[in-house]
C-alpha cells in the first residue's frame, strides 16, 4: 500500500517533483531539466501503474486516494495527500484532476525490443507537436498498432501534454528512437517489414491496396513539410488515403489511424 | 479589392470586433454576446472568403495582405492593416498568425437543406468539446462527409478554437441544429438514412459489414457518456470499430474519421 503523508504546507519540498508544472523555465518535465515523466487523472495514474514506468510518489486528493487503493496495492510509494487547494498551489493550476504520480524515464528501449513480434508499426519523421503525439499513440493503442519508431526530429513523447492526450498509453504503447536517419530503415526491411509512405498523389495506390505485407511500417511525416525526400527513397511503396479533392492533409494522428484500422479491418477479413 | 486602412493605435474603435479574443469574458465570439465568428491565418481567411461567411472586416500585418490579394480582388471590405506589436495588443496575443477575419453569423442551415444530396453525413449528441468538434468538421472535409447535424447538448460549433482546428472546415462543410431531438432522426429515416451508432460492443457487426445503406448518417455521442439510450433506440444498427481489448473508445472525431474512411473506400471499390 502506498504510503500516505499528509501535505499542508505548499512550500513543502517533499512535492518538488510537481511544482510549478505550467511554468515555461521551471517545469519539471522538460527534457532538458528533470525530465520526469508525469501521470495526470485517475485513468493515467492506473496506466502508469501498470507500465514499465513506476511512480516515485504520487500527489493528490484524499477522493482519488480511494479511487487508487486497489490499483496502489504492493506499491511502496508515499502518496502526498492534499486538498484541492494546496494541490493548485503546488502545480500551478486547478484543473489538475486531483491526482498526478511522477516517474524518473526508465531506460530507453531499443530498435530491436520495440519491433519483437509486432505486425504494424509507424515510423516518425519530424512529428514535433506534443497533442499530435499524445494522439498517434492512442491511437495506436485504440487500434492494435504494437510499437511506434522516432525518426528524425520528432519531440519528446514523455512531455505532460502528450501523455495526456495519450490518456496514458504513451506509457505502454512501446516506442524506440532510430539513430541513423533513414539507414535506419533497412533494419525494418531485413525483419521483413513493408515501408509504407502516405502521399496525397491521387495516382498513388490506396492504402487498402498497397498494405499487403504481413509486417508493415507506416512512415509518417508533419503535417505541411511531409516526409523528407531521404526519407521518401527509403520506402517500399507510396499509398494513398482516398480524400475529397481541394482539402488539406489529414492530421498526421488521423491518418496514423486509418492505416492501423485498415491493419485491423483486414485481419479480421472484413 | 479590400479597402486597406492603417491602424497605429490599438484602441481604435475600428478594430473593436477583434480586441481581447482570448478574454474569458470579453471575447467577441461567445455565442451569447456578439457572436462574431473568427477565421485566424491566411488559409482559414481564403476558406471563409469561399464560403457563405462574409467578412465584415480584416486585421493583419503587411505581408498577409499581399499574400491574400488575389483572394481579396472584389471583396469591399476593410483590411486593417497594422504591425504586428499593434496587433498582438488588440487581439491580447502575439501568436496570431497576422491575419484575421471577422464575420456575422449567417442565417443556420436547415436539416433538409443540408442532407440534400448528401450520402454520408454525421450526427451528434453531446459533443461539447471545441477541439473534437473542428477535428470532426476537418475529417468530414477530407474524407467526404457532406453535412453534420447536430443534436442535444452539443457546443458551438463556429467558437474561434473549432474554427482554426478545424482549419476553416467548420465555414465550409455544411452543418444544421435538429429542434426535437431525437425524435428528428425520423427525418433522416424518411430521407432513406441507414443511421448507424457505434458501440465498443465486440458482439455487433463491424463499420465494414454494418454500414450497406447508400445514405448512411452515423450517430456519434461524447468520449465518455456516448449516446443516451433514447438515441440508441432511434437507430438501425450499432456497429463497431475493430478495437484492440482493454483501451478507451477513440476520440469522436478520429471514430467519425474511421466510418467516413470506410464509406470512401466502399465506394472506390477497395
Amino acid at each position: 500500500m502506498a504510503l500516505v503523508i499528509d501535505i499542508e504546507d505548499p512550500g513543502d519540498p517533499r512535492v518538488d517533483d510537481f511544482r510549478d508544472l505550467a511554468s515555461a523555465d521551471r517545469r519539471p518535465d522538460l527534457p532538458g531539466r528533470k525530465g520526469l515523466v508525469i501521470a495526470e487523472g485517475v485513468v493515467v495514474v492506473q496506466r502508469m501503474l501498470d507500465s514499465r514506468f513506476r511512480p516515485d510518489a504520487l500527489l493528490g486528493v484524499a477522493r482519488r486516494y480511494e479511487q487508487l487503493a486497489a490499483d496502489l496495492d504492493g506499491v511502496e510509494v508515499p502518496y502526498y495527500r492534499v486538498d484541492a487547494e494546496v494541490m493548485a498551489r503546488i502545480v500551478g493550476f486547478h484543473l489538475n484532476r486531483g491526482v498526478l504520480a511522477v516517474a524518473r524515464r526508465p531506460r530507453e528501449l531499443t530498435v530491436d525490443e520495440v519491433l519483437d513480434g509486432a505486425r504494424t508499426v509507424a515510423v516518425l519523421e519530424g512529428v514535433n507537436d506534443h497533442e499530435n503525439l499524445g494522439s498517434m499513440f492512442r491511437n495506436a493503442a485504440g487500434l492494435g498498432a504494437e510499437a511506434i519508431l522516432f525518426g528524425d526530429r520528432c519531440s519528446d513523447p514523455l512531455y505532460r501534454r502528450s501523455v495526456r492526450v495519450s490518456m496514458g498509453h504513451v506509457l505502454r504503447v512501446p516506442f524506440a528512437r532510430m539513430n541513423t536517419w533513414p539507414d535506419d530503415l533497412e533494419v525494418l526491411r531485413h525483419k521483413g517489414f513493408q515501408i509504407i509512405a502516405l502521399t496525397p498523389n491521387p495516382a498513388a495506390p490506396t492504402l487498402a491496396t498497397a498494405m499487403t505485407g504481413e509486417r508493415v511500417a507506416l512512415l509518417l511525416g508533419a503535417e505541411g513539410p511531409g516526409l523528407t525526400e531521404e526519407a521518401m527513397r527509403a520506402t517500399d511503396i507510396r499509398a494513398r488515403i482516398p480524400m475529397a479533392p481541394g482539402t488539406d492533409s489529414l492530421n498526421v494522428a488521423t491518418a496514423a489511424a486509418m492505416a492501423f484500422y485498415e491493419r485491423v479491418r483486414t485481419a479480421e477479413g472484413r
